[in-house]
């Protein structure tokens, strides 16, 4: 009953609610840095916009998002016919593989990068060609001998989610020359407002150049929308046309389509959570490297800290009151509010002495 | 590039807009009737819960939808693993085709009925095997004649969408004792609200005994929250488990989950809308009787009326400023208000005696 590879794979696990952690382990209050959510909310004036938009809830949204389409279209000097809208990046990663794959192709991704690529090919039945980052970083050499004639997809996370670190202009133009023009390159920016990097790439001007290049951006990272689920594809024409096959006319709501406009609208309340970001992220770094603990560079709301033993640092830190998100080599710790981290700090730099004891 | 059978499909067509049809035939206003959408709106009791809700934006849903989860379990006594969401049952039938179809399947459906089957069904390249209705009904007969060892979903849409027809109790509990065990019948009950005959079936008991049952319910039609994207799946834990994993874990907002659990505790105002359905209902069919218009008993929010010449009446309504949707062999008429029931039926009728003439 059903395709045979899901008999391998099992349902998304969402782990313990706060509400239980916080049973668990006799706290008040739990500070989330797991998701990388913004952790200053959404910008004030929206929530007004929102309520008057909500008025009127019985009617299918618009299913190709004018407002928001020719919004960012003029945002960005393109045709409002190079968008595509999802329910998240989830939504648009999960529409880009069920149209591209099929039995016998495969992808190229990083590892660790995000799950969702890998996740969304398997269920397509495609081979996951895993890439190991090189000190956080994309081995774009490596991925460039992964890649043969089945190879569909290759996917760039820049930055790199869980690892934080980015593809520079030259590194990420020269990959996208040297990839075959039958392969398509999706580059998701999910977290790029949060980049400082003065060489971070162009992305909007390697589209123009490359017909098989994918954009993918979303509201749910520093415009603070996660709840709303709203992401979308900038891509060729040629490319967004295939992709509206799979997408669902109606698969972002009305408030989502209304909200994502309204954030748009205001870049000052993005900047000033970018700014308090950036402070607490430089924070975070300067306090690693003055303290012998590792972490890779990080261009993005969180920090990839590498630890030998993360278990039981996630847990330290969890018996404190932070939530982070565990990995085999480290914890990918979302950045708070700049006291909390300077706490945070405090107590990882305390739990690993006490270990080296 | 791409799965093979994308390239002979096209992205849905949402035809021309509101704002454009109202330039086009030089009116100030027209009233929709062509996408079953609640006319009534939604309760009022919940745009000010939901503006509550609105206020913590950043932060991912839930992607287990708790709160709503737990109240549909406890209205239909079922185990709340027994349920899924999805954005809107359009979301819930990409997953079950997504889930249960692979190369070499089929599926088996009524013709006409909800083309997203068909269209989810093509996307995984499974073959679509259609079964014209007899008199808008389904021909269970036909259906279990089609049905063979490859086919992996029956769809049973009940009442019917678009011709408003239902399946009685017998009928129905007949059909699906027939279907073999290993082929899954989904029961799409999405206008379920608005029935009113007494012989329905007791579908929720049908999942008691039959393992292979799938039903399908939504809060976009009566509840009048076509705008949020919810709608949801009820079965077999075993099947339940299965499609949580090609479920996206955050494809339902919060805001949409929490408008759904204040729309269902507002039944007062279901029942309502559904009163007040009834009665533009019985005036159409009524009309249609008397006035030698042939149309489908209708159990729906909307009425198939059959006709010779669709295109000329649809057009006639719309030059008047009704918006409905047309069919090969008529149209689909969503019941609006009382009153312009009874102004669309008169012009329907004089547009009919004009064409005899």
């Amino acid at each position: 009953m059903g395709k045979p590879q899901l008999s391998a794979m099992t349902a998304f696990d969402p782990g313990q609610s706060i509400e239980e952690l916080k049973r668990i382990y006799h706290l008040d209050k739990i500070i989330k840095l797991d998701t990388n959510e913004n952790i200053y909310g959404a910008s004030p004036m929206l929530m007004e916009k929102v309520a008057d938009a909500i008025r009127d809830l019985s009617n299918y949204p618009d299913c190709k998002a004018t407002i928001l389409r020719e919004a960012l279209a003029k945002k960005y000097h393109i045709s409002p016919n190079s968008l595509l809208f999802g329910s998240g990046l989830d939504e648009v990663i999960q529409i880009i593989n069920r149209t591209f794959l099929d039995d016998g192709d495969n992808i190229v991704a990083a590892d660790p990068t995000f799950s969702e690529y890998y996740i969304q090919a398997r269920i397509e039945g495609a081979e996951v060609r895993k890439v190991p980052t090189v000190e956080g970083k994309h081995d774009l050499e490596g991925m460039l001998q992964a890649i043969d004639k089945h190879t569909q997809l290759v996917w760039i996370c820049n930055p790199n989610n869980p690892t934080g670190t980015y593809l520079n202009e030259q590194e990420l133009s020269r990959f996208v020359s040297l990839v075959p023009k039958d392969t398509t390159i999706v580059v998701d920016e999910a977290y790029i407002e949060y980049v400082s990097a003065t060489d971070y790439p162009d992305t909007l001007s390697l589209l123009k150049h490359h017909q098989n290049v994918i954009i993918l951006r979303t509201f749910s990272k520093a415009y603070g929308l996660a709840s709303f689920r709203i992401g979308y594809a900038m891509a060729d024409q040629s490319i967004i046309n295939k992709l509206e096959i799979t997408r669902l006319p109606f698969n972002t709501s009305k408030v989502s389509q209304l909200a994502a406009y309204a954030a748009l609208e205001d870049q000052e309340f993005l900047l000033s959570c970018v700014r308090k970001n950036k402070k607490a992220r430089d924070f975070v770094v300067d306090y690693c490297q003055s303290h012998d603990i590792k972490c890779f560079p990080s261009q993005t709301n969180f920090v990839f800290i590498t630890l030998e033993n993360p278990k039981s640092a996630h847990e330290a830190l969890l018996k404190a009151g932070f939530l982070t998100q565990l990995h085999p080599n480290g914890l990918r710790i979302s950045m708070g509010e700049y006291r909390d981290m300077k706490d945070l700090c405090q107590l990882l730099s305390d739990h690993l002495k006490k270990e080296l004891v």
